[in-house]
């Protein structure tokens, strides 16, 4: 019987020039969707588990069509509330080697964020389910968007339904009024997994020093927050938009795990590769080892950068085959 | 020595699915640019006059890139100022026999609805201007939107440039907490040609009865302002999404006028068609007498008609070839 | 709460050249998938019903793709069932005018042409359906396609499920050793709802001559499978390639109706069109009385063909807005 | 056996912008090859004729592609020349309704302009052909195209191969020094059949007057030119870019014959309509008697306006399904 | 004069979504046409000889447009026959860096699959011929295959026509009931070069040991085989499925010959390398000593990588530029 | 206050095919515009300066389209002028690793080469420029543009404007009678700074020895032309058609300066990184020191790579970010 993730956060258009066109070039724009946490739950899918994604679209003929890429990629879209006019999106403009790509917003007023507590009935949702994940962007959108997502982790803990948070520590991100740091404790407080960065711990939650290393830092985390079982975190090296190498590490509570540094040379698209990290860690973490799960986050990130949008649609056997150590992405027939 | 036009208002970016795809369909949108009132100004600079638009854009590569689609056909944008993030959209969904067309607007919060008055220098803007141009969708947009359409109403006024407003009735967009009774007379007051319809002058002036012809309104609305010389209307038979026919009237305070009925039997893009025909009015009274000005006005708004995109990229020579009765569309060699 | 519909058939994966190329121009091929079956079930799900799709696709990443179209046109796909290798196709080059399309069919030896009675269990299936749709293709298929559409009928019947079917006479689509007139008879002795042309009774139920009329066949239909209660035709007036007029009829068992003729100038998409009417059918008849059921048929009909590809994802209150006689196909802001 | 026709003239890069895009919008050209001559063998080989055509490429990778779009379309290509630098090419941007098509042709200095007399040997060209074909514009290109053409005509003369000349009167066309008064008759001295227009005649042989009539005109050429055994005409009338009727026109020395007019209310593209007459009028009077021959040149030229490209690539079952009078353009399956 | 190389097997449809995207995500195919053997002939065309390939292909508007497709790339296709209905295909998902590209094949019941012996005048098709090329994938298609494929190599055989076969060990194409190792050996034994693979030699032919050197393996099969004279391989190292190296080898009896290891860092398309070699070789043991053609079939093989679509249009001067050194990449001018 | 810089030179349509595609496999164009000189003065645009290209185009819609880009890319086009007919064209055929891409040009006879002295009114162009550049193509190509540029360079001497020249030697460039010994010292005797190679030196003023390094080269230089301050040079080490790498190298009358070596590992295309280098290095001269200059110029270079087209429309912010070593390209949100 497969396994069910749910999972809560604002969806997207994105909306990029064809290629590595610059906005300055563009005549068209290439159509997805996207948003961490779906990306998460359709990575799921494809890889075997059952998902449903919970959101809020605009009531229009926009929302419809997103609420359509997600039934596509094999997400249940019974939850998905509409209301209000606008579609949250992001402009994606693609670079390579030294030319970064540019990511422009424009969410503010988005239907998404005029979310309001008790607009989602958790207990209906999560009826059947075996895992939610957030991350630390939904409750930097709005304020009803981190109540919603308050009620949502407080009813998975009732429902005995493991946790996993994804948050970095991107300040400019909260407008609304509260800091990363009044509101992200109380969401970590009742979670079972966190992926996060060195960084992230210190800043967010004001713990160790700039030295200390990934280990030590994820350690005072769980002391903090004994819920929290596995701290876990993705790290990447940038030889440019082009070429990056990544490696997962854990933390989880006994040991200091690790992967093999992943070397991806040609990159397609690098948006969403950490998604594809933290759907490959809970997939992992529900069917292997700490180790083996950790692997699978890696070998799933590393596919990622190779699939244009948001999204990674690979398969199972793709990401089993990769991270038993096959690299040469011999033709398949 | 050309004449110049000044417009101003609010430009969208304006997206598009594929040929006749449907929402649900599309994988990619078109992307294009247009306002009622720029649309009137890059018309008029196809025509080979000089034309300047002022608006406001996100400071951002979005509103650089809205800003070269004007630059490229032939605007002067050296006063279009920046700020804030979000560009104004709409979607637009091409229709065709009995399928309506559908657009979806995401405008609230544009860069250009948060325009306040005095950003702009309308004396330095309207210098060496022979004519500016506003349409009744500005002051819908925002209280700011309005003023500033006033100050330039008032300088254009004071510096004895003639001033066009297309106006039609639409109380449905105005959610600022004015209504079009409260605004528009104003705006009209100091206007010389008002481009209109029968319904516009009984809703948005209170004028006449629903049985009145528009000669009758048209008179009315003279009266109640003595600065307006010309009352036009286009009249629009729509027998399906595919077929229209279209017809200018005028009343000159003289006499009234209309044209003949142009027949467009295979209709390529009709939005932007009613700027066409502001456009070739400007241009007509400018270079003709008023009959010949309704008749190139009407040519012009034909032949948009056929044109992908929101604005009238055709040439003096079509639209003159049009207006004197070749309906042949024999290939030019 | 929204009635149910459920249909079974072949999908086949849709290759076009694009816009107007024929065959031996193409370079690429636009991709949709389309079936008469699934086409009547996305139809009725874009009007607001529940619906449900059972099929065959081959076990591999196309035979996924094809499913994932018909989720994301809102249709349940929980019994489609997997094996075999081989998409069922059709090559289709868009004529004009003059010119007819050409369609190339490649079923032969396909997935579903190879499914076998027992394999889907319609138990299961129909639970909760409140219409079963089938048409004259499927029987024409193969011999295990013809007795599980006769299972799915049977069951249907046992279950009190309303069951329609639209039935041709396509003779030169039976090859696998039985006829027309050996099968579709038993499958129509169980249905409440015949959609099929004059000829088609005639032909395949030996019924009448050759000069009676479309009310006097369908008489004769009815005293010979008493259990049918409606029979309907749609006619079609081909002016041209790019140039239809459609109007239904129905012998109802106490009265002939017959709709307005629709004219349709300037056709986008002709495949699918019956297959609109049909669902127009089934949600008339489950929300209407019999005349505006027909109206809403023909008019759903009538706006297929302004749609590309195979399914016709108008919304209900297009489908109402053309029943009621808006035929002007204005803009909708 | 199949009948073989052989042309000769200028294949032009034939660049448009996709859709009804005009030239200030495009950002890609869709690419084809065309020229009079060479569409009138690429036609006669979708009929099932054999087809070569001889002309002068550039000798660079242009050339050679442009040699393989030939041969793509069934012609024999073996005595195409290569030498110079430059493609002939034009621009096409397609009108709709009011809108004309417009050309810009850059051909001055063409490899094919800079042919020569001599360059090609005739009697190997023409062995086992049946038809000759030429047009007005070859000798229009330069003096040494004229020269070459002349010596085409004569030799097929010698070889007892039937000659047809397609000539219009084009003044404008003519640059390099002389007149198509000055070169045209002695083209026409050696054809058996002549397309042309009344103007035509009356221009480029100082035959008849104003008010004459085709047949006048055309007893006329044959009294002066008594090798030519047909005169024919096509008639196109225009009722806009997008809608025209067409018919043709034949004196054959004994009676004048005409066919239906046909309509041809969604044209798709119009170019090369004239060069699909001239091939249906070549296979039609290979094959049948002349009132057939012009039915099915009549036939063949409605149809083009259905094809994207300059070449009339429909099947001889397509022209001769029409001929007989089926204008339904029903799906064929 | 240039020689002239005749091939013989089945061409596919090759359906590919563009760019990088999944068969999930495709909503569109690119068509191009590749074969083993087509694309030998060719890559042989391309680089200057004669050549013209034999096959079987569907009645119908696509087995007309796949011969178009071989006309176009200079191939002589008088030979190619036509019948039955259905178009051998292979879909083609297009991978990068550890994901690997994804080739699902639908060719059973192709008209090529369906082709019987003496359908083919193999004396007709071979005359003037110097060269004979065929590949392991016929035999393994259908007996009927096999047998014309035996047929064409001993007419080869008797008229003194070079013979060469590419065959690879893929034991999971046999299924029509014999083995690899029942019909392989008949046809090598015709053969005077052979390609193929250490895994190869001891599959097919049963020879050698686990461990033997190609060297080794090549000279087993020389001896079982007198009649092949050289035993070609070409190696492959696959660091990602975006950077290959290759390498030829080749034992003729004498000596043992190897080239240079290329290094190919940025896969365009993978498919066709092999058989790119396979033409580089063709071409290179016509007109070079045997380490020259081996530099130059290597030297075909790396730049195929970099040309999308099957079949390697590169031209000889680029060839011979690499195979002298050249790795710059330099723009031409 | 920006500075202002003024280029002159022709601008070609570029033609290219799709992604790799080569010419032989293209059914469309992608369209951009380019020429070395408006290249430099885009960048600069880019870059913050004020800039306007000089240049002369045909007399019809497309040198209106060619306009409209430069107007699009920022630049000031009021001094463009228009006459003749043909617009200069090259045809780009885009390679990858050992694969060179292909250039064609059809230049001749463009209305470009048919400019004349004294057609352009250099005193009124210069007037507020800082900065004027011209190449050594424009001399090349006709005696009429190398007279305009000297025109040119001496009205900007006269104006105390400084001036620079990016000279490299292409003999082959030179058709009309003159050569680049004769033309080009007159060119260079006026110019402030000089982008030239080793070989050029040598090669266009017959000075040093083949063994004499750039810095012994560029002193000879500055002794032979004292105006001259600065003589740069761009090296370009190619690994292969995807990879290279560069370096710019400056002697300043003082001191030999060079910048790292930038590694270029995805290329994305390489027309026009050396008039990007060029516009670095105005830029750079004009706002820093030598070091930092050339600094800048490179990593302008550098970041060119990566755009698709001709022209360097990069930011600021992005080249300094290059320049000041972050080469990581990380997402920018």
């Amino acid at each position: 019987m497969s396994k069910k993730v749910v999972t809560f956060g604002e969806v997207m258009m994105r909306l990029s020039p064809p290629g590595y066109e610059k906005f300055s070039q563009a005549s068209s724009f290439e159509l997805v969707y996207g948003g961490g946490e779906a990306n998460v739950a359709i990575s799921c899918a494809y890889l075997g588990m059952k998902a449903a994604h919970v959101t809020r679209f605009p009531n229009n003929a926009l929302g419809k069509a997103a609420t359509q890429f997600l039934r596509k990629h094999w997400l249940s879209t019974e939850h998905v509330i509409y209301g209000d006019d606008m579609m949250g999106k992001y402009f994606l403009e693609k670079g390579a080697v030294h030319r970064s790509s540019e990511v422009i917003y424009e969410r503010e007023g988005s239907a998404f964020s005029l979310i309001e507590p008790s607009m989602i009935n958790w207990e209906s949702v999560l009826k059947d389910a075996d895992w939610f994940h957030w991350t630390g962007i939904t409750p930097a959108i709005s304020d009803g968007a981190a109540k919603c997502c308050l009620e949502a982790i407080k009813t998975a803990n009732k429902m005995g339904i493991t946790v996993s948070g994804d948050i970095n520590s991107r300040s400019n991100m909260w407008k609304y009024g509260k800091t990363m740091q009044d509101v992200i404790p109380e969401l970590v407080e009742h979670c079972d997994v966190v992926i996060t960065s060195s960084r992230g711990i210190r800043e967010m939650f004001g713990l160790g020093q700039s030295e200390d290393s990934f280990n030590t830092l994820a350690k005072e985390l769980i002391t903090l927050f004994p819920s929290v079982k596995k701290v876990v975190k993705k790290t990447r090296r940038m030889l440019s938009a082009s070429h990056n190498q990544i490696q997962g590490k854990m933390w989880n509570g006994k040991a200091y795990i690790k992967t093999d540094m992943l070397n991806i040379t040609h990159i397609i698209d690098r948006v969403g590769t950490g998604d594809a990290f933290a759907a490959g860690l809970i997939y992992g973490l529900l069917h292997y080892e700490d180790q083996q799960a950790l692997d699978f986050a890696s070998a799933a990130c590393a596919l990622k950068h190779t699939v244009p949008g948001d999204v990674n649609i690979v398969s199972l056997e793709n990401v089993r085959d990769l991270m038993e150590g096959n690299t040469t992405g011999a033709i398949r027939r």
